[in-house]
């Protein structure tokens, strides 16, 4: 058990986790019961939770913090510095049948018939328990509510909240909820919002 | 650790999985800190994910799909070539408290008291991270969506959605969505609805 | 691996379960793949199925059951006899980011500036897969219905379901729900209602 003679160096490695890739950058922590596939890719200073499973083709970025019990899957890429809050759920197929079922098993054999790929931006949050459909692409430093279903892209500094999720306001880059006047309520920072955009107003 | 002395033949256990059923068909792959308890009945050439649990009283059966996490539990049966996807929820215990509360200890002395079967049909397939409520049954071929709660039974080659779910559509035993003439997005099949039934038409 | 030399009297942790807190009580029972932190507090015969996390800063009363799959996080309270269904996901973390953007770091260094706690109070019970945001309180012998997410304090004896969960009726002690007039369908005891209270009618 435990990690194998291939555990990159300066990576932590649960002894009851399970590491089988050599793309694992220095300063990742890998968890009990947790488990990087051959060939995944995970950044430098990550933080994988118990049981985090990722299957090769997922791509993880510097600094991203995943919670115990996520899966990450083939089509997978998670940017810099993101949070994947425990328990979130990724997908990657978007009509789904077992590929043992004789008559599905032509179109299994080629990802390109099947496999839609999914993004997290950079500094982007997803809450517990939320469930990502294929296919999506979350923003920078966009934030999913707690449980919420994404069914189609978020946009940047976004938060979204509900099944099918909906828009319902505007996030700081901290992850504080903005005013209607854009002022952060974590960290006091000022914003404008242009039309789809918003932008920090330095202090003065 | 490991695959116990009782490891059926033909069956792959990961070394990091735990498989104390006997009742497990040729062909079956079981992945890491998956756990297949004692009595459990899986059927041949069915793969079960990273974690999945299955409990005595559970029926799995042919090349059936359990993608990573799912725990099925005692009332619970699927059937041949179902797809069952990451993080689903079955449950069994439509009144649930603690067994250990003394004031329901003597009703959970016995199953019949409170367990509720589950019945997902053959072809069906069951979106990521979705919840299955206590005693409904999943027609053959049906399709959940990924991120719904079923409460009530879903009629077979129907799309449901939501939570609660709701019908939406119908989909091809392939899993492609038809449209409103019948033709699979996938497969370019055509069906023609008959009131509740769906039937193909073969292509002349 | 397995239970350590700290491992409490009369506690039984299997063998490919962690346990490294010594503040279990007996007569607990650890299942495959969970995994009880040091320092965290776990009461006298509790069940914790497998792949349950408790972490540090979590407290756990007596005679509670936890389903697979549960983890409990900092600032968790699980009062005696609650039960917490497979898959139910807690968080602890209103606006979070990962700790490791630059940006937040210092917010991490102390819990005071983001852990906000939850307390599920004594024979509640939390149904398969709910969701419940940070801050929030489950009264007693509420009953959360499957697949809820809880964005709200649960009055005892109530019933909520949906996302977000509304209050749609009450339930008696042992679990059953209460007709309009009071009865419970499970157990027969009559109840009063006055105004947010509930009242068990004792049986001339």
């Amino acid at each position: 058990m435990t990690s194998s003679a291939s555990t990159p160096p300066g990576v932590f490695v649960h002894p009851q986790a399970l590491c089988e890739s050599a793309r694992v950058g220095s300063g990742t922590r890998i968890w009990a019961f947790a488990h990087v596939t051959d060939g995944a890719v995970v950044g430098c200073d990550c933080n994988l939770g118990d049981a985090v499973y990722v299957e090769r083709g997922a791509i993880i970025g510097d600094r991203v913090t995943v919670k115990n019990g996520v899966m990450l899957w083939a089509g997978v890429t998670i940017e810099d510095e993101a949070f994947i809050g425990p328990a979130v759920v990724f997908s990657n197929d978007k009509y789904p049948r077992s590929p043992r079922l004789p008559l599905v098993r032509d179109r299994y054999q080629d990802p390109v018939n099947w496999l839609l790929p999914t993004l997290v931006s950079r500094g982007a949050s997803l809450g517990a328990g939320a469930v990502i459909l294929p296919g999506v692409t979350i923003g920078p430093f966009a934030m999913v509510a707690a449980g919420s279903v994404i069914t189609h892209d978020v946009p940047a500094h976004r938060l979204v909240v509900g099944n099918p999720a909906r828009v319902v306001g505007w996030v700081c880059a901290c992850g504080g909820k903005l005013s209607a006047g854009g002022t952060c309520c974590l960290c006091n920072k000022n914003h404008e919002f242009d039309g789809d955009q918003l932008r920090t107003v330095h202090e003065s």
